[in-house]
C-alpha cells in the first residue's frame, strides 16, 4: 500500500534553505532540520519559551511538505490539495517537554508523518540537542482535513492519498504515548481563573487572516496564575483544536488548577491545570491541559528559592 | 585614539553558532550574520513583520558582542561593564525598511558600532537580499550607559572604553540620515486613537523581567488604526525610548494621524502617524513616529484595490 520513495537530491539552485540547516534523512521519510535558539526567542527564564518550541515544529513541518516538493500555495497544502480546496487542520497535539534549550544552543528536529485512522495523518517530532544527542521535547500531533470553503472534514480522495503515502512512514508508537484522559469544559463555575476579552493583535494573524495555532498557548496562560509560571515550568501540555479565530475574534481564557494542586504542591511540588479558550457565544476554540514542575527540582543551589515560591504558590492557589 | 583590531579567528569549539551563520568582516569591525525567514516570522502578508525586522537587528547585535568575546553574563553587557553594574540601554532608534523579505528568503545582517557623542554608541544596521544584494533595511540606534541598580545615565568609564573601543568603527554618516524632528508629547486631546490598558504576557519578559524594546511596537501598532495596517505597510520608524516596562506595567497606547493624512491620500497616498505609549500615572515610556506607503503602491495589477483601500482608510480617519 505504502509506496516505496524514489528520493532525489534537488539541485542546489531549488533548495529553500540556503544555509543547509533542513534535509530528509532515513530514505527520505524523516526531516531533519535544525535551529539554534536566537536571543528573541527565550524568556524571562533565559531557556526558550514554548511558544518557541512550538513554532520550531510547526516551521519544521512545513518545511518537510516543502522539502517533498509538495508545497502548493498555501500553507502545508499539497497541489492535490489545492485544487480542491483542502487544507490540513489540527485536531490534536501533544508536547512533552523534558528539557527547555537556552539562548545560543543547537536543536535538531526530527519529523515524520504516518496515517491515523482512517481520515487522518500523525505527525510526531524528536528534537534533541545538536551538540548531546540528548532528547529535549517530543511531540505528537493529529491532522484532518478540511474544505477551506465550506469549513468541513473531507476525506483524503485518492488522489491526494497517492500524493503524500510515499511520504509515510509505517506506523509506530508515537513518541509521546497519547494522552486519552477526557479534557473537561469549563465554565465560568468550573474555572479558578477567567481571563476575558483577548483579542488578536495584528501580528498574531498567519497569512490566512487566522490565529496561528501558537498563538493559543499565549492566551492560555494569559489565564493561568502568574506565580505558577513563575515557580513552575511546564513541561507537558496537551490540546484540543475545536474552531478558528479570525482576526475579529473576542475570547475568554479559563483556567482550573486541579484539586490535588494543593496536595502535589507538599509532594512532588507539580501542578495540572485544564484549560479552555471560548468566544464570547460560548463556542470552544481550544481545550487544554498543562503540567507543571517546581523550575528549580534539578537544582540544589536554588533549594531555599524553591520553597520560597512554592509557598507563595500555594497561597495564592 | 582608536586602535587597531587585532582579531584572532577564533577555534572552532568556541564558536557560539554551530551552522556558522555570524562571522566577523571587514577586518573585524562588522559583524556579518545571515538569517533564513521562518514561516512563523511572517504576518498576515507573508512578508516578514517590523518586529521580526527588529528581532534579528537585536539579535546580530548580541551575537556581535558575544563573537568579539566581550559578552559577561547580561545581555549584551561586557566584563568591565559587569563588574560597574553598567548595561547598555538604547534611547533611539530609526529603521528605514525599503522591502520586507518574505517566507523563506535568506536575509543578511552586517552591524557595527561606534561612538555618539561623547558618551554615547551609535550602532547601525544594514541588512540586504543574501541572493541578490539589495538592500532591504538601515536602521540605526543610539545606546548610553545606564547603572543597573540605581537606574542612572553613566558616563563610559575608562576601562570600559578601553575594552570596547578596538570593536568601534570610525565614524560614517548613518546609513539612515538623523531625523532630528521633534516627537511630540501626544495625551487624549491630540491623539486620535487610545487603546487603555496593555499589560505586558508573560512571554513579553526578556531575561530581566522586563518588557523587551521590539515588543513596544506591537502595542504602538494597538492603537494604529486597523484600516491603515491593513491598506499600508510601515516603511519609516523612530522610536524614542524613555522609561522601561515592568512585568506588572500597565499602559496606553496613543496614536495620532497625521493632520495631512488626507491630502497625502490623495497625493501618495502615504501617512504618517505619530505615537506615544505612557504609564497609567502619566509618565512617559516612548515617543514614535511611523510613516506608512499604500501596500499595492508598486503592484500594477492591484491598482483597483489600492484605490479600493484608500477610500476605505481615508473614509475612517
Amino acid at each position: 500500500q505504502w509506496m516505496m520513495l524514489d528520493w532525489k537530491p534537488r539541485r542546489p539552485d531549488m533548495l529553500y534553505d540556503p544555509f543547509g540547516l533542513g534535509r530528509m534523512v532515513q530514505d527520505g521519510l524523516v526531516f531533519r532540520q535544525n535551529f539554534s535558539i536566537r536571543s528573541y526567542e527565550i524568556g524571562a527564564d533565559r531557556t526558550a519559551s514554548i511558544e518557541t518550541l512550538m513554532n520550531h515544529l510547526q516551521d519544521s513541518a512545513l518545511n518537510h511538505v516543502k522539502n517533498a516538493g509538495l508545497l502548493s500555495d498555501g500553507f502545508g497544502t499539497t497541489p492535490e490539495m489545492a485544487k480542491r480546496n483542502l487544507i490540513w487542520v489540527v485536531a490534536k497535539m501533544q508536547v512533552l517537554v523534558d528539557k527547555y534549550p537556552m539562548w545560543g544552543d543547537a536543536v535538531q528536529l526530527d519529523t515524520w508523518v504516518c496515517t491515523s485512522g482512517k481520515n487522518g495523518m500523525r505527525r510526531d517530532w524528536v528534537v534533541s540537542d545538536y551538540k548531546t544527542g540528548e532528547i529535549l521535547t517530543r511531540a505528537s500531533s493529529v491532522w484532518v482535513m478540511m474544505n477551506k470553503h465550506t469549513r468541513r472534514l473531507s476525506k483524503i480522495p485518492d488522489e491526494v492519498r497517492e500524493e503524500i503515502m510515499p511520504y509515510f512512514m509505517t506506523c509506530h508508537p508515537p513518541p509521546v504515548a497519547e494522552d486519552s484522559r477526557k479534557l473537561p469544559k469549563l465554565d465560568d463555575n468550573t474555572a479558578d481563573y477567567v481571563c476575558r476579552g483577548l483579542s488578536p493583535r495584528w501580528s498574531d494573524l498567519d497569512v490566512n487572516q487566522h490565529v496561528n495555532n501558537v498563538k493559543y498557548i499565549g492566551w492560555i496562560l494569559e489565564s493561568a496564575p502568574r506565580s505558577i509560571l513563575e515557580s513552575h515550568e511546564l513541561f507537558s501540555i496537551t490540546l484540543e483544536y475545536r474552531r478558528e479565530c479570525g482576526k475579529d475574534s473576542v475570547l475568554d481564557s479559563l483556567t482550573a488548577v486541579s484539586d490535588n494542586g494543593a496536595v502535589d504542591l507538599l509532594d512532588s511540588g507539580n501542578i495540572e491545570c485544564k484549560h479552555m479558550l471560548r468566544l464570547e457565544d460560548g463556542s470552544e476554540v481550544l481545550r487544554a491541559r498543562t503540567e507543571w514542575r517546581p523550575k528549580y527540582a534539578n537544582n540544589f543551589e536554588n533549594v531555599d528559592q524553591k520553597i520560597t515560591l512554592e509557598v507563595q504558590c500555594n497561597y495564592e492557589i
